[in-house]
């Protein structure tokens, strides 16, 4: 029996935390559901390993990472005086482990393409399932998840400018793709993490760990997760997806795994997640819980010997890293020139004048993303005053928040474009 | 024109050894080509990612990374004054970057269950025919992989007690599975490296560093590679990919991918290989260049709902991670016990008495896989002679090269065993 | 003989940047020159060490590692197409060598008080002496040290906005501080360095780890270089050497090691310096050469028990660590105020009304020092077209380069200001 | 008033262990005495900086470090439900963090010839004196240090084969010197520790961690503290001190600072410590508690210049890091070489036939002092039956505890032996 109990708080080798110890036995039990071990078989960061070969890591150790996190920033604020009792300190770190369990696979192009629901959506929807087989012990849990708990500080703790998801993932993406330079100083941060009117802030002497943290941060956008040959791998998943959906909703024959058949040959909706109905024998929820990676890989591989030569030509080219040319810009591309960028396809890869727009893609990208909570960071100084980081730092700070939007354009590279 | 061949010299992101520098042509045309792009979709490490899970990193980064450490040793021995024409340098340095390319995927389980060849062979089928397509620029790679060389040391730096294949991935090993203490001096190694009578030696000055590379690999077998998590895991999916022939040998249905069917659904020797025989279009080679991880995968997930209550049973409990117990023991376990484990499976977990020995594995683990090269460590004094590393060193070095062999036994951790 | 030579190229272990190999022999001579080894003596961070207990490293480790950055960058430009003959690459080696060659202890407190000459002007002395030693071997490194030689590139990565002395120190710095948000990706930064029109610069590609190298400086002056602790304890020692002098001056016996004594009992200038006058046997630049961390260190401790009131007690406060308290202010602080405590000094700690103003410290302190290039950083696009990297980047970053003063007050912990 | 308490639980930046956090007021207050203080400027290492040029880390570093790694091993072993109440915790670690507080600068120089008294005893004077000054606070820390409370794993804990003053040092050393291959695994090994029948074990999951352990310190001992070098730096100023003293003691004039001159003009005996006899004003503990790296390295620069040609040119050597040619043998040096080398000395270096023997050193180094504890390491397995390390290992490590000496000869480098 006691054997049991230690299993339940076993340590977790991490490479980038070094040993990861769970605490909780119903952490170490959310691990273990088959929800939550899927994330094994998704990769945090998609495609980017086209780029960057080392960036194989998953989403599950990144969960595990930020719960390793958030006991750090429990554990702060607390010897800081703030009262946190274990029942909250167990529910934001329940929070936190599955803030992320909603990811599809290559999560941002099935979003655009198979999926018309957001993953956030989606993690509340299991976490909702789970807290029913869990028996209710995910209440606080959820309700912090989703703002609705009267501490709105451990909310931020889940989801904000300095959320224990931020600091986990900006330096395992850093460590993983051998961007040394995206490197943050999370445990300075952590240390510097105080509470003042029920808002997460940061002790003033945090200031220049938080500017390295923004500049960190802005530079994994642009040398990272916004890296323009994964913006193309992307853009031609994309495209692979669409043109299969388009197969099949013509009627023909396009092979996929069971679980993405169900995605591919259905137009699925919030709604069907929501009212539970079922297909080929379980839920869209339950269907999509089997998604991963390997579904999508799978098809890609098959695919390449499609009769159809748009999908074949195109899986092709995601599957041998043939990867399209892509051009970027701040302001939108002339239609003259995609025009004449078509016109070109039509005389050098496909004669069939439907077919060519397949081959080129168009499109925009913003820091948005990851970008997305707008409130500001506080900062405390000694005498207890609460300054904007943006007034607290002498440097111009507005520029590293602002939303930067670019607009690309891909089309095959061996293309001449006259 | 000037432009494309930068782009062939490309630098690569490496989280574990920083910046690698392709400097060849042909490295970066081999490595562009299907058979090695293959590589990025098989983990180094296997089922190890369900005990680490940071392992997830592939031998495609593995492979990189090893031509790195070739290019280092070649500068070093070339420092010392032994010649390496540049020639020899390009096939050394092709021979590490192909040397595992022909690696099924979960590698050691695949060559136990569905292909009966070795990895090295088909290693060595696929360098062949990638020279024909690259009209022969291979044949001095060749020989030097095959030893059939006059260098004999060049050879030795790919396979060898010392080889850039080891030194890599022990401490690529390390890096993923988060297990620090593994990490061995791969620098200083190779700086003390030297060519004697054409044998790679090492310098005397490197002796401490060779003690504690082979105190490092000793603990990565019994810590990571051994480690009976990942040995009770690995043993479960031998047995549903048994389950799943059995099945389809008996004629029924079983799913798998197009691939995965291939080997799944025909016996396949190394006959079939070599003679060029095509099934459903494509040579066995062909095949075999397309299966990797997620083939696997996919297969599990599926089968996880086959109507055989075994082969859903045990794709279960490796999906699910509810992994069996396992028991290690110097000598074999007793018949008796064994008897006893499945009495108590047939009345506990199947009544099928057909079925209860599907629920049973044992077998034998060793260091031997890890440890094949039985040749010696030879140190190099400074007054030039030569000792083997056993009498260099003053500690008794003899156990860490013997082969250690440890019988397991395995069987579902609910069983209750009277 | 050949094993002498071997000696001369010998590798160094380091702490930070792994294995140097210093290459020349000329640059191995150097190094053994006495000049060169006194820099073992010299902390590269004075007393900095009271605040960040590792910050022991000395002047003698940067100035190598500054030598393997430079080999590195010299490296890099050669592969981007830039001439630097081998005589060329020797002479700005060593001219980064000897770049800080004539740093005295504690530099910045001691230009303040023993010495009216700057350190670079003495390094010139230095290497000039060296050159005559060196049969004139110096005489392109000290045209390319003093911006005296045709290719300006050159003087730039020993003295510039991206110098080789800056990329190493503040790393080292960062490394040993344990400050380690002030890494900086010098590998990086080195690979992106490039020639235009014969100046240095930064190809477009690495304008974000430019961006992060300005933060992380910034970052390292306000939590290292102008910590206020340190910023206390420098005042302070200021304070201790200025009293003794004005002892040594009055003619009463003041302790000191026999270099030491010629700079406290003599007024040395720049003109003493350079007419060779000597001093007890030695010329001044002799006595310098021996000065050490060492000679300030015995005499605070010496002075602890002197006679004279303020020098004991002041020695006393630097030497167990009871620093004075400082306060920081934007604007300088009210003569009101200074008077006030004054007052304050005057009851409480000595009733010598000449004695109280030697325990109060006011000065300004700014970043200039850390910053003193004012020349711009320019960018250099993949179309050849230059920007500054102000313009290249979105970010505003005047405010990183700008000159920040701060004026201090530092005064006893224990003095109660009524 | 709260402010202050804050203070004395300050965090400290430290290379090695991160955030160092003293937690407790009677540790701040501790660290504070001049007595420790004093440690800031004694190298860890001696001499061993002019080998490895960063190993200039100090004796303070080192007992902050021990303190934190014992706070780690405080809070696992009650995590295994050993009791440790907070008055033992404190005890204990206030027992580390004084260990080392009674070295010499030169340690193990210094015992040879100025100090008839080992650094152990005087910590154990030195601990008394503050126990008085804190009034009794002390008491169960040096009943700890001293081995005389009931709980013996504690003083383990300071003083064993696995105690924490060796993990600290063994990874501080290997870090600054930057033989990398020192690293042992810290974290993991105080995570395998437990207590069985009161004596400090280790997990049987941490063998192959001890095994590296093991390892490790050898590559050490080699490596870096018993490095020919280095050995021979010591040597030599062993020599520089015995010469000093023999002119001292014969009346002439030597240079020294007040502290050395103590030592070295008069005999002192662990009696004169004893019964506080005073010398120029203060007892011989408080004038050996002032003696730090820089009366040596003070000493040594003047006698560069003394009338004595042994002493100023022994000094020069050490000085200039012309440091003497040193022979290792397994067996003692023939009479009859060490004669010769005498007779090349007098022909070559002095004519003076008293002087020659100054300019040969022979001795011995054994592993003996870095291996002090030959009692075992205890491992524990699951059964809770308890193993010998030798017998719980399958290699044989005999080898690595036992005493291994060597011999060396040293001479000046330029000698011609005839």
């Amino acid at each position: 029996m006691i054997q049991h109990q230690i299993n339940k708080k076993k340590i977790i080798n991490d490479p980038v935390l070094g040993f990861i110890n769970l605490q909780s036995e119903l952490i170490f039990d959310l691990i273990e559901h088959p929800y939550f071990q899927r994330l094994r078989r998704i990769r945090q960061l998609g495609l980017s390993y086209l780029v960057f070969p080392g960036a194989n890591h998953s989403r599950f150790e990144h969960a595990l990472g930020a719960v390793h996190l958030m006991r750090q920033a429990i554990s702060v604020l607390k010897l800081k005086g703030h009262e946190i009792t274990d029942d909250e300190a167990d529910a934001v770190t329940a929070a936190i482990l599955l803030h992320d369990i909603g990811h599809a696979p290559f999560s941002h192009v099935l979003e655009n393409t198979l999926v018309k629901i957001s993953h956030e959506q989606i993690s509340l929807m299991m976490m909702k399932e789970l807290n029913e087989l869990f028996e209710g012990k995910l209440d606080l849990a959820i309700r912090i998840f989703t703002n609705n708990y009267k501490k709105q500080f451990l909310h931020q703790l889940v989801s904000g400018q300095l959320d224990m998801d931020r600091l986990d993932y900006l330096n395992r993406d850093s460590f993983f793709t051998g961007v040394a330079e995206g490197t943050i100083g999370v445990e300075r941060i952590i240390k510097m993490l105080n509470v003042w009117n029920d808002q997460l802030v940061v002790d003033e002497k945090g200031i220049y760990s938080i500017e390295k943290f923004l500049i960190s941060r802005r530079l994994m956008y642009w040398q990272v997760y916004l890296h323009k040959t994964v913006v193309s791998a992307e853009s031609l998943l994309i495209q692979v997806l669409r043109r299969a959906r388009q197969i099949a909703e013509a009627g023909e024959n396009v092979y996929a795994t069971p679980a993405l058949k169900v995605f591919l040959s259905n137009t699925i909706t919030k709604t069907d997640f929501e009212k539970s109905s079922t297909i080929d024998g379980a839920t869209v929820l339950n269907w999509y819980a089997t998604l991963d990676d390997s579904d999508i890989s799978i098809a890609l591989k098959v695919w390449q010997s499609h009769p159809d030569p748009v999908l074949s030509k195109l899986s092709q080219s995601l599957m041998n890293r043939k990867l399209f040319k892509i051009n970027l810009s701040t302001t939108p591309f002339e239609p003259g020139l995609i025009k004449k960028i078509n016109a070109s396809i039509q005389s050098q890869i496909t004669d069939n004048k439907q077919f060519a727009s397949n081959f080129i893609m168009t499109g925009e990208i913003t820091n948005k993303a990851y970008n997305k909570h707008n409130e500001k960071i506080l900062v405390l100084d000694k005498s207890g005053k609460i300054k904007d980081m943006e007034q607290a730092s002498d440097i111009n700070l507005m520029a590293l928040t602002k939303t930067v939007r670019k607009y690309y354009l891909c089309y095959p590279k061996e293309l001449v474009v006259n």
